[in-house]
């Protein structure tokens, strides 16, 4: 019976790794769609987001059955709420993987970034890639120093999307509006990612420590 | 100790009436805030934040005391579950709400909104609101219909939302990227915030029926 119990507990854990990997996946399926003006990724992707979602579904489940058959108390019980909690954050960047593969698909056969903003949209969406890599094994492994290092590596990300805006405001953008609004929508997109990554391994600390690494992210935009 | 128990049930839920009521006013300011101009209003908004945070961190306190104490099953499990959920999109509205007010004062002393967009932008804000305040009616009342009702009512968030893009996509656009890029982002805010609302409201659905109203909102944009 403990042993079933305990089993269920570590398939919760499991199941938020499976969902952070498939969203850093998806995230840098986007992003390829987005920089190579690829339909036929962008649909993959777009199609990909009910696995997520299933994934969620069933992970939800497992975790309310837990708690009504196993009555979890202190430290079990913080992990389940806290994994579900992330769940939703994992959730959530499968969402903003789809949103960044429809502006690649809205634009095609166009190139929806311009060419001088394509190493840092590039940037972007390799750093969100690290990032959500880095929570999933901070899920793993527990380690509160690499779970706090994440936050500063957020830091890059924040300075990315303010590079963006800069590039954007200047007086010099000849690319037009509707590419000016797909890559502020853009931007947008990479910032919330990455914040859900970092908001993943704060949430990893509170399990940890008990205490909240001071919040959520802070969500620098605008 | 049941009465006790009840109690602290029915508090939870007071809880997450009182943060929607907020956040229906903090987005309410932060609207009159970006289309007068307001500096002083948004600071109020954005300052006001806090109040939301410290809400939310005592809402999910009292919710994990008590799964721990009263170890909860069936309906009063669900309840908890969630409200936590419901908590997390609740307090992600105080967030949207400082951001619109964020833009505000970026701006200030001019205006974020163009003359030919105020009136939509007024809509949206106030059809924000009135979502809010009907999935705060529905928290009370637990009334599947109104629920659902407000997901048919979160189609014109989205019609203007689209009509908001096609403004920006006019060749007639005349205000330049600064303005679009404020424009898509407040954009984007409203519709979130409304999203948050209306899955608010499936949440209850959940809760009362037991059965997933087709899953979170659709988040139409982009």
């Amino acid at each position: 019976m403990r042993a079933a119990y305990h089993e269920e507990l570590e398939s919760i854990g499991d199941s938020l790794v499976d969902m952070a990997n498939l969203v850093t996946s998806a995230m840098g399926r986007a992003t390829s769609a987005l920089l190579d003006a690829d339909l036929q990724l962008a649909e993959s992707v777009i199609a990909g987001g009910d696995t997520v979602d299933d994934l969620q579904r069933d992970m939800e489940n497992r975790a309310v059955a837990v708690l009504a058959r196993q009555q979890p108390v202190a430290r079990d019980l913080r992990l389940v709420v806290t994994s579900l909690r992330m769940s939703a954050d994992l959730e959530r960047c499968g969402v903003l993987a789809q949103h960044v593969a429809k502006v690649a698909r809205r634009r095609f056969p166009d190139q929806a970034v311009p060419r001088d903003l394509r190493r840092t949209i590039l940037e972007m969406g390799q750093l969100a890639q690290r990032l959500m890599a880095q929570a999933a094994e901070v899920i793993v492994t527990r380690d509160v120093e690499s779970a706090l290092q994440l936050e500063k590596d957020d830091d890059r990300m924040d300075e990315l999307h303010r590079m963006i805006f800069h590039h954007l405001l200047d007086e010099k953008w000849h690319h037009g509006v509707e590419t000016a609004v797909d890559v502020t929508l853009v931007g947008r997109y990479y910032e919330r990612f990455a914040d859900h990554a970092v908001s993943v391994a704060k949430r990893v600390v509170y399990l940890v420590t008990g205490e909240h690494a001071d919040g959520l992210p802070a969500d620098g935009c605008a």
